[in-house]
């Protein structure tokens, strides 16, 4: 039998990661990894966690947890999340959040729902990886956004229909983005606002990482910006994605979306087609967990992070040969290193591999062009003081011998 | 902003049942309801999940649990999984199991795998809904798939290739299938395989009831009998969909594909790009609560099911009246009622709701062409006796005066 004949045109837009095959050398203990983008898993708050499932069942909610529940979500998380997000200047009800497995699947989502192939979607050079992922099921074109380029928006429109569609979104990560740790300023959310505006298109606001800013101050969502011009979330392009993934735990696989009802309305139609509902049990221990402790667990996984931000930081300047650049994140997991052009990430990381023991992910990949080969992303959530000097001085060294 | 020119075609198939929300009435304590397809809580191994949940802190599992893991699912789970399917007749390892989020995420995974825009998928009139709805995303044709009719392989061909694609695959769930109860024989099965082969499609086998049975022989599954022939899984065209909603609990969102790996393997990138896995705690409490405890559980809801089935086929032969037919499931959760040409499920549920506080789901939903509006589908799997006499005696009064 010859599956490709079956399989649907999309699958050609599926390959597995040659990076993914290298990093999984990672098993290998004597590696120093600063490849992946995970939370540090000694600060889940484990002990909430268990006490959140116990009491569920001690308080007679078992059998709701474990059946099947309404494809929009949990509503104590829902009544929960509306209120974060009325903090952050969008207010907000509970119809204005779907509950998704996760962001990741709300990226999905979101493609399935503006995308038709050979739409077009606009996404930063280099932007997070997983997006372009998701995207591409939908089989779509990819144009560099930028707010502060002089780009028309005819220049948009036009490209987009030499393509045979039309732009439907732009996708971007606002704080501490994946994979380079920058944030847009306030002016440029703006800029991309009237942007936005002029091409009548969406905005997918990426928020994974807003919890965790270390320094500087916070800046309001998209969202809450537009929120301020129309009046209403109703009235509002803005499509905002948040995660519990990076704040209290990511293996429950829980995120929302925060949009006009117009928007949320079909994407729970389409999650009740495509996955019913997220775990119900684990929307509830979510809520539990988030409704007693989030705010001391952000505390707790700030101080970690921003530490190991500023040891790295550190190290870099200490390690690093003339010709290196990187980001300075007020937040996040994630550095992210510019070498001399003539250098590329991926042979880097093949050789560093052999000999310097230290791993990192290549740039290219978060391009969609496949372009600028000589960056990489650097992580320091999982990393503590030492191992971060003994990897950046490897990594320095390694450096100083082909810059 | 006119959201219906960003959203993309395929959100034009995604509408809001009516159906449900007839049903959303079924929040009325005084409402007697067959409509739900859902398992019975009171039959969920509570304190099974309570205990493998405080394991996984206590056995230092936690921080594991609540982390990111692997796109293709939990190795010991998809071992413990490939153990009951070679029980089945489907020698196979745990690189041939992906691991879903339900079975109805299988079914949209499939969809998305295989379907191109305008490519046909062969269903049952009637089939599972929530399979239409999944495969509906990917804006296929329907057509309808009997093994036992006398269409040749030519006019399936043909029939695909005049609305602009082929077909890929045939959908059908095999043992007491929603909506109807029906079971296909070996016979069927075998018949069904001959025409794939002949078309060179592949077969979704949904087996989310296989262990439901009450009585009667269990029948192999397709992708068994298929081995037979082919001596590999590897080569088969057979795609089974297992679930845990039916058996454990459907609240953890816990279901499988077995197949081939050149079809597995597609589908680990698929997930990996649309919700990077299926929640991590809830598999590994889903494998020790099913390694310990599955045959028993099995055994528990087959002694409750069955006799709610055999009430609920006493009552149908106590009050329906003559013109009014119906299946005897073998298992499963649901019995299929036919009515007289002239009536419609759709009007009689409007007023069964009204004068007889009594709820099912029309039939007309699970045909994709919209036909067979004098049918409807009951479910005994949430009423004792009482109810089931009541509510069926109370049915049979609103037929009889309209039969």
């Amino acid at each position: 039998m010859n599956w490709q004949d079956i399989f649907a045109t999309r699958m050609g837009r599926m390959k597995a990661s040659e990076i993914r095959e290298l990093l999984k050398l990672l098993d290998q203990p004597d590696i120093i990894s600063f490849a992946g983008g995970i939370p540090d898993p000694a600060l889940f708050p484990q002990a909430e966690f268990k006490a959140a499932l116990n009491d569920i069942f001690a308080s007679g909610q078992g059998t709701d947890a474990l059946q099947y529940s309404v494809s929009e979500g949990y509503k104590p998380l829902r009544d929960w999340i509306a209120t974060q997000m009325a903090a952050l200047g969008i207010p907000c009800g509970a119809d204005n959040i779907l509950i998704t497995s996760g962001s990741q699947q709300a990226l999905d989502y979101l493609g399935k729902l503006m995308l038709s192939k050979n739409d077009t979607a606009l996404v930063n050079w280099p932007t997070y990886l997983g997006a372009l992922g998701a995207f591409n099921a939908y089989e779509p074109q990819f144009d560099q956004i930028s707010a502060n380029s002089n780009r028309s928006a005819t220049d948009y429109v036009q490209t987009a229909a030499s393509h045979g569609g039309q732009a439907k979104f732009a996708y971007m990560s606002v704080d501490f983005a994946n994979p380079t740790g920058e944030t847009m300023d306030r002016r440029a959310r703006l800029s991309m606002l009237d942007l936005a505006n002029e091409l009548d298109i969406a905005i997918v606001e990426d928020a994974a990482y807003q919890s965790l800013r270390y320094d500087g101050e916070a800046i309001p969502p998209i969202l809450a910006l537009e929120i301020e011009r129309t009046g209403s979330i109703e009235d509002c392009r803005t499509i905002y994605c948040g995660s519990f993934s990076k704040t209290l735990a990511p293996g429950l696989r829980v995120g929302w979306v925060c949009a006009a009802k117009s928007v949320i309305q079909p994407l729970v139609l389409m999650k009740q087609a495509a996955d019913l509902h997220s775990s119900t049990i684990n929307q509830i221990a979510i809520h539990k967990v988030a409704s007693t402790g989030f705010d001391a667990q952000i505390e707790k996984i700030r101080a970690t992070y921003s530490q190991r931000r500023d040891h790295m930081l550190n190290a870099l300047t200490t390690h690093m040969p003339k010709g290196v650049t990187w980001t300075k994140p007020e937040g996040g997991m994630f550095i992210w290193v510019t070498l001399p052009p003539h250098l590329d990430g991926a042979k880097l990381l093949a050789q560093s591999l052999k000999t310097q023991k230290v791993a990192f992910v290549p740039g290219r990949a978060f391009f969609a062009d496949g372009s600028s080969g000589n960056t990489l992303r650097l992580s320091f959530s999982c990393a503590d003081e030492d191992t971060i000097n003994t990897g950046i001085n490897r990594l320095g060294q390694l450096l100083q011998s082909v810059v």
